[in-house]
């Protein structure tokens, strides 16, 4: 088959790699039918994860169809249509047994496209396939259903659970990327009585209020007077960091009200300054986290039902054949306009 | 009436001073039987709290006996025996509605020797007193009942219940000052399965155990491979700092476990560094807090049916117009092994 | 000031009574600009609320303009408009500081048009009226506001909260009075997947669909059919009784799936079964409970930003001196359609 | 081998059946090591669990060695000490994500000696092992983990944890057989103020005391009264009823205060009546529920490190092959004073 191939630092391609099999007997194996690029793929590529060995398929979200599946399965069978989550659990652990499949200590968390091969191919194996994929209902396209492989789920545990957002919040969702975007979509599921993002770029704050945003702050204007002035000096109900640079996380703490929550979604690469002088005596709640997709299920009802509008999130389309275009596309948002792309077999 | 007057940083004295007279319609004037002098008193006198006025009356922790009220005073009269809370509320503000005391907005919060004058004196006004003040049962010890004017609510809001601590956790707490110990007494509350204590203090160390400790650890030791082999290599459930350091702070993010709590008590005075590069992925919680005391009146059943063995915190007690003999004892731990001091009307 | 009088079961009239004035240093004078009619007025009209003496003025609901304050007063004063809840509290009581207002146990609670005189009149005094009135926005329609006096309130804290509407759930709300219709409003603040509004009056369900709900069932019909085949067989999430008789909430015990919640919201005049027989081992939780009002001022800003969609709710509207008739069109809802009505002064 | 086996109604021997063989890849086969008896066994043997068809080996809590696994168990192997838990989970249904066990949507839950053949037997096969054993620490004692198959964990779930018990609260246990002793145990992990037990026998009163109890009630008293006087006329603030008779959860719903939590654990078999009359007011909850073991493993690390005193619960031990003997003492508590019963290979 063929599949998009890491081959260290800024090298990848869409090689030609034997099909996966069964390896373990919890394995399923399943034929991608849509799959995404994530914004850790390009960390991945920019050498930021030196656990990803050269040779390692990349990806850990798609839609697909299994086509084999180890004796231990019992959940899903050849021929449902699934997603295939980004995170995996051993179901038995103490994490998996709490629900936390993204702190799974028997080989589950993330692994696909990290450390075993991943969903960025024609066919992807799924370690611990009973928790790691979820049976599609007929009429969920596709192109929505593979954001619920990470950014929604994402979004909605790391972000909008971990903050707490309760009905009439003001929050604060810094960062209008993919993720932040799944934010506000997830965040208004609790029905905030404001939703504020900051970003730099102006498309991307066009889709922040297409996408549910009540207000729309550049990031390099006096984000924090705007914000104080919006909650009579208090600050910010919850504030999501949704960039993964250390000034964009020391910006939250200063927006928050004494009592919020700071809720870290950012993938990080360096140390942030925390002010304790000033934020020991805030009464703050600080969250970071992977995700561990348990409220999957529970998204993938309200995809169902119509109750999650997503569909702006997919910017553009391509073959599986085009993967490196797709990259291409996806890497460059500022000239593309990119968000998510869903890439297609064909 | 005389009380310890501050006079700006490092001077203090036992001065005569005009009695307190009420002077909003929510005041209560309390004679003071008892008080105690806090590390935070020592802060004052260091200059680091630079909000503190020259000539403010010092102290924030009190028991004794209602002398006068204001009219709108309808829940403690004249002759009730009393404990002054350090904290004190409005009741009507947003936050005071939530329970969190500690942020009212309408002047409110901590102001007892801080924005007014406070408990280390023969009279005290304590404003807002049907929330500030909490009857006593005839049969608590002023010395024991002292302590809930702060150090335990503190404890037991801002390390155990931020904390989260739940049956059998493994539970750190990194500093053994009053503080730290008063978190070991309210930690045992939830029957954690291994209380930790870290200091450089082996008499302070000594008291933890006292006061129930599992293990106690030298705080110059490799206290993070020692939690580590403690926990399977896991790390703790839940980490306390109770020192109010930044090295302090970042070793307490070093050993709590993926999914853990680290919850705040200490009061810094410099930013620490969050190495959000290993931490983003760990799910964890972060807390900081001022007491709010909402948990006084449920400590003061406990203390009063028994179940708080808080004896062992005081230490040494002197009479009133002692004061600043108090203050000298208090001031040099290492060499006094003073943990609380009571300061008593005699 | 004319007031409507209660002269005991069955006998009421828009009398001449004195105006109302301060009695405690906590009470304020409103003058009601809009008050409303309750389902518990014609309770206690009709015999079934014994405590209320005969001479009482009914009504806890309103919105209006405050003329005077005692001298406790210090969160409004004379000129602010604002809403008069149904619930008032001492603020001290352990109950009040939990934010539990309804079960205050120093005089507060549900008292106004109860215990003491209410707020059908041209002018209510109100206690405790820093925790029972709320300023309200210039641009808050009173019609609107003074459904926040009682039943948003009710419905989103004993029927929403305490069922724990999660995003995704079945909600089943027997009952579409006016309250099940506001629970219909306030449980689509937290998103479920899918309402179910259960009445035997087309016209109700018909609001039903209008106000939210997404599938409306005739009571009479076999509405546990319904719900197992709408939830694979699982029975519904949370289900929530609005009607007040043993039978409707008996449905709901059956209505629900396991490890599901119940939350009653409905006021009862005799026992139900409970078939423990099936329950004890279905993980269930019951609730009940009287409106705390601890969350009407969230309600207040989701309101006034245009977050809750009420208008609908109100279905006449009639000058104050119409009491007499507003009560008549108010008490046949059958023939006149009507939900909640408007009484305002002109 | 010999197991004890249902014969209908009244009738149960110890006889020879084959032994038990791996049926499912996720089975284990276990050597019984100690087993028990439990008030559901006596139920059973009543008549009143109509799906246990004769044949059945009874018996659902064990201490063991793992003997054989099944191809897909992963988490414990030959050779291993292991609990036996009552309840089994697949793991992967809606509720086992949530750590729901005890309703199992895929063949788990209550199983054992009930659906499948239990483990009052030489060997038991365990189905969905990896979720149903725990592996046991070498220093605990059989005769005391085998506590943690079912009533630890069904009295900390059911009751402490539905109940809500919280430090300082009044806890009032209606109920003392072991289940109820149980309670006991696992609410003083929360530090109440005060536990209270209520029933009929004398003998289990005093083991009550024993156990942690601070009072104790003749259930044939006014225990209302004695309740109210304890709690100022309030009520308590938690009631656990383990009796299972509808009198006895009827007397809970009037010993609890308002806002406060009734917890059921009894198994009942009549319908009781809830008195919606006057509890609609009071903000109750009231929970009812089958175990699901999800806290064994914290249980157990705490009977581990010596913060469990059960050792008081086991009153009686005999020889496996004397089962028959064990079941005639456990079924006349009154005459033997038996609590639990260890049966034990010999």
């Amino acid at each position: 088959m063929r599949a998009l191939v890491f081959h260290g630092p800024g090298r990848s391609s869409w090689d030609e790699v034997p099909d996966p099999s069964i390896q373990q007997a919890t394995d399923a194996i399943v034929r991608v039918d849509t799959t995404t690029i994530c914004g850790t793929d390009l960390h991945i590529l920019a050498g930021d994860v030196p656990e990803v060995r050269p040779g390692t398929v990349l990806g850990h979200e798609a839609v697909g169809e299994v086509v084999e599946t180890g004796d231990a399965v019992a959940g899903v069978a050849r021929g449902d249509r699934v997603l295939v989550s980004c995170v995996s659990g051993c179901g038995r652990c103490r994490y998996c047994r709490e629900g936390a499949y993204g702190q799974c200590r028997n080989g589950g968390g993330w692994i696909l496209g990290h450390l075993v091969d991943g969903a960025q191919a024609e066919y992807v194996r799924v370690p611990f396939a009973d928790l790691s994929l979820h049976k599609l209902p007929e009429d969920v396209p596709a192109e929505q259903a593979v954001l619920l492989a990470d950014i929604l789920p994402t979004a909605h545990e790391v972000g909008v659970l971990n903050g707490r957002v309760t009905p009439g919040d003001t929050v604060v969702i810094v960062g209008a990327g993919p993720i932040g975007l799944a934010a506000v979509v997830t965040a208004r599921l609790y029905s905030p009585g404001r939703i504020v993002v900051v970003d730099l770029a102006p498309s991307r704050l066009d889709a922040a209020k297409r996408l549910g945003a009540d207000d729309v702050l550049q990031a390099d204007e006096d984000v924090e007077s705007a914000v104080s002035a919006m909650t009579d000096g208090l600050g910010a109900d919850v504030v999501m960091e949704a960039v993964g640079v250390p000034q964009s996380f020391e910006r939250c703490t200063r927006l928050v009200r004494p009592g919020g929550h700071v809720a870290n979604i950012g993938v990080h690469g360096k140390p942030a300054t925390l002010h304790l002088e000033d934020l020991w005596i805030k009464n703050l709640t600080i969250t970071t986290g992977l995700v561990d997709t348990a409220t999957t299920p529970a998204l993938l009802r309200m995809l169902a039902g119509g109750r999650l509008a997503v569909s702006e999130l997919i910017t553009h389309s391509f073959a599986l054949g085009a993967m490196e275009e797709a990259y291409d596309v996806f890497s460059r948002p500022g000239e593309t306009g990119a968000l998510k792309v869903a890439v297609n077999r064909v």
